[in-house]
């Protein structure tokens, strides 16, 4: 804690040389990932906050942190002892940024703001310089990083190797993909592009790497013209055999630090800029005619799975099932016999995946929750905090891995000995949601808004909620949080269309007290196609028992129950000739029809 | 027929001399009226479809008519043997009109389009210009009515007499909501706005009209600056003690004709412009420093009804609810007896509702449709196409009346003799989305974007869907479709709030065969508070049976039939004292609990 206040009082230094009233880091780095390298970790660095989501805003004489409800209780953890007070995402009475500023600031004799154009998106940047301006008259400045100088011991931008991704993998060729985001600009009117998201990158070349922790990219920008194509990547990354392929695949390569350059020599009509996704330092590089801001299309194409990705998902998905299931049979006569914690749940788990062809890594860090942890949304186990897990209550396990024929994303809440009726009714209205989204149908075209109350209709009639999205898109060996599809209360305007990937993750979290959720990740199908139109729906890429134990049958509906049983003697089928005997035998127990 | 193309003859000649390739004519006024007194009835003049959502489009070859699948069938048959085309809008395929006129205007040497700017508002004449633009370079004219000169016996702007609305039913002073606005306003950072939307002026001025077919408006404007409150009105339907009124509340009295003068002479800093309500030549009068363009704060305080408005409400329906008993009871024995018309039907539940107290008409024309008639949406029997209503099959029966003390609305399908099982099932899944709509309980806040699902899940189970929204708000003695909540597939971002009525209304509609709605008008009320934020529920205000013949009960849920069951007992409980014996015994059966 003594380092962030060191930190603190260097920045404010620097921030008094600069005459900058207030300095602002948000989460992101300048491809606007969810994960980001080490390198661009300055909101952790300054704060100690590691959530994945956050933003920390720093005046001479205050510090404060935004985060949203998933990481309310690690925040609270994680800022205890430092300046920084947490203020807590569309919750009534938080205050913007803005507002605070304004309110903070009314003393100060500077009414400029920092920030970094690099690490913030066009848009973001824009609506809080508007924001800024309305609330307290304030500027903001984006040309200057006070990390560069501060922040002695800053790693490295990643420098590791690229890889291919082979074409029984990917389907398409990086040629014909380039094809179609150039036709797709065309409809948009945009004669090119510039890719900053590294996952939109890595898909269009079909190409991985490991430069972000659980996310199989590489740090690079894309820069696509009517008639050219120009990866920025540092060099060292690219292997002989790499760099020929993408000069067949009619890729060029420059230096990962031209990409400004690049965009000052870009010579069409004009440029397609992604406002959400392109950091404000670069969108305001292009020296052409006119900025299209808009969208990307490539986030949708990627989003589209073809049969290649499918096939692979679902042999990724088969492996992790059969994984999940020698570790579900593995857990109770483990944690009886006693000495299980949850990061020892967690080594377990991800040993068995390990052990499965083609692994290459979790998907995201593993959600081990035992009881009243299990209510902390994103909760990550250390030496601190990590439960021992005993044969009573229940425990919440969210986890996934990265196979390099798909991504998986999963969560169980396991019964591990006595659980209150409390405990049992809650489960079952959770269970009734998850079911609820994972056998509906619907037209092409339907928004995950729409969507989003299947889940939530029987926890809301009892009063409960859950202050997360319902679901959101898996990538193909790529980041398992992905776009645009995603089922939540807010507005996204994004369609379904079959090929689409969707986790179906409803929950409950009483703090202090214990967390259900359930997840599957579905993948969106063809349904019939009336006089009304074509409808979709959704089949389970996840393949793995659902604790039974903890369910209250008399809650569920005729429907509901149908489905679920249903679902469990696919999972039998499916996994049971992949397993050992007594491992067959403990499915079969697990996957019994329910009956009233 | 002959009539349209003389009519199309003179506009032709119009737009050759003024230079228009083409000419646009809306359905809307002025004030944006769904409604819209004769007088601004040029789209129909012009075409003669007269729907209440529709643009004819003409240019020097050719003629087309845009409208929404509620009026495909009905615009069809009044099109046939003119030369309008119908343009069936968001049907696949259907261009929008800018496609279409670059299309049709490929050769022309005009590229002006016209239109009459007081009758578009301004976000449709700013899109369709940008539109028109983008497709093929034309410039839009928005100065010009031909219909001045070509329309000779056009209708006058009525003049009615203006009426006041007691405020023991309206529950707040207009000095009160006057106060409110203008806080409303200030949040907005607004230091005036214009009203155009006529029930919007009705409800802030306490006043009623009857301007306007079924809404009971009056034509005018009024302008709220910081300190100053404008009515621009034809002065002589204004009596003494009407004009004695609005000056004890603050108000002023001006033309109606000087709205734009008043407009030009507004001396604040600023003014609150809804483009979606306001026509672009007024918006475009406007002389101060900006023009705020934002959704007027008034319709949503509109929306949400006040203690007396409820208390109307529920007297009004408890009306309507006893003439439709008395409707009900005496439709199968007239239609047996035989001579019965789809007409006759109109006229005998008008005249029931007509001997209730403080009936003032029908608040819209009402669908009576049988059989095959039932799958037009909004169905209006003629002298031509008046079907014989027999006993077989069912009728649709859509209707609603304006009671001084509060507006109905209410769709029931009812069956008259024998009926296919495909009718039964397909009733019984609508009825399945009208419950589940009905039932369900939800955050402060959520949109019906959100909720629209649950109206039609069962529909979309089976392939079936409507192209109509699930639900619109309802005024209290104003008009039958209210805003801004709403109840559809499309976004809509205006979120429920305790106090807004809302229509429940899923259908189906199989052309040539048979369609099915039912629908009730219900209350948004408060439900739980609990750690997860306030809770809202759904309250039925329309209090009538359903006919309970058609439903399939095996296919209801438990919670569905146990809810179908509780309305009809609260039905026949709330209606049954105000009944005559015979009656009683008749809702008796009516609302006889449905069992398994």
């Amino acid at each position: 804690m003594k380092t962030i206040d060191q930190r603190l009082d260097a920045l404010r230094e620097r921030m008094r040389r600069e005459h900058l009233a207030a300095f602002i880091f948000p989460s992101t780095d300048p491809h606007s990932g969810e994960y980001v390298p080490d390198h661009w970790k300055g909101r952790e660095w300054i704060s100690g906050f590691s959530g994945s989501a956050g933003t920390a805003v720093v005046t001479q004489t205050a510090a404060a942190l935004w985060t949203d409800s998933r990481y309310f209780i690690a925040a609270e953890e994680q800022l205890t002892g430092t300046e920084f007070r947490l203020m807590k995402q569309r919750m009534a009475g938080t205050p913007s940024i803005a507002q605070w500023l304004a309110e903070e600031l009314r003393e100060s004799d500077s009414t400029e703001v920092g920030l970094d154009g690099m690490t913030n998106t066009y848009q973001e940047v824009c609506e809080l310089k508007q924001d800024l301006r309305k609330r307290g008259g304030f500027t903001v400045r984006t040309n200057f990083d006070p990390l560069e100088t501060l922040w002695k011991d800053r790693p490295e931008i990643p420098t590791r190797p690229v890889e291919m991704q082979p074409i029984e993998l990917s389907g398409e060729e990086t040629r014909s993909k380039l094809k179609r985001i150039r036709q797709a600009l065309r409809s948009l009117h945009a004669d090119g592009t510039l890719l900053s998201t590294l996952d939109d990158i890595a898909w269009t070349l079909n190409l991985r790497g490991c430069d972000v922790h659980c996310n199989p990219v590489f740090v690079a920008y894309l820069l696509i013209s009517s008639h050219r194509t120009t990866l920025y990547i540092n060099k060292v990354k690219l292997s002989a055999e790499i760099l020929s392929y993408l000069t067949e695949q009619g890729v060029d390569v420059d230096d990962y630090e031209n990409v400004a350059d690049g965009l000052r020599h870009y010579s069409e009509y004009n440029i397609l800029i992604d406002p959400t996704a392109t950091c404000y330092t670069l969108a305001r590089q292009v020296a052409c005619q006119e900025v299209i801001f808009e969208t990307s299309p490539v986030a949708e194409m990627k989003a589209v799975k073809n049969e290649a990705e499918i096939r692979g998902f679902r042999q990724a998905m088969l492996k992790d099932g059969i994984a999940m299931v020698k570790f579900l049979r593995w857990l109770q006569p483990a944690v009886k016999a006693g000495g299980q914690t949850e990061r020892t749940l967690d080594e377990k788990l991800t040993s068995l995946r390990a052990s499965q062809p083609l692994f290459r890594g979790v998907s995201f860090d593993t959600i081990v929750g035992y009881e009243a942890h299990g209510a902390i949304v994103h909760y990550e186990a250390t030496a601190e905090t990590d439960a021992v897990v005993e044969p009573r209550g229940w425990v919440l396990i969210d986890s996934g891995a990265q196979y390099e024929d798909g991504t998986t994303d999963i969560t169980r809440t396991i019964a591990l000995g006595p659980i209150t009726d409390e405990q049992r009714r809650v489960y079952t209205l959770v269970l009734k949601g998850f079911l609820q989204l994972a056998m509906c149908k619907f037209p092409d075209g339907t928004t995950g808004t729409q969507l989003d109350i299947l889940a939530r209709q029987a926890l809301w009639r009892e009063g409960l909620n859950y202050f997360h999205g319902t679901g959101h898109g898996v990538g193909a060996y790529l980041n398992v949080h992905e776009g645009p599809q995603q089922v939540r209360m807010e507005w996204r305007p994004a369609a379904f269309h079959a090929g689409m990937t969707i986790t179906d993750e409803p929950g409950v979290y009483l703090p202090g007290r214990f967390g259900v959720r359930i997840e599957n990740t579905l993948l969106t199908i063809p349904g019939k196609t009336t006089e009304f139109g074509a409808f979709l729906e959704f089949d389970s890429l996840t393949l793995c028992p659902i604790d039974t134990t903890p369910i209250i049958v008399s809650l569920l509906s005729d429907d509901e129950l149908a489905f679920f049983n249903h679902y469990h003697r696919r999972v039998e089928e499916v996994l049971s000739p992949h397993l050992e005997p007594e491992e067959q035998v403990w499915l079969k127990e697990a996957t019994k029809p329910l009956t009233r």
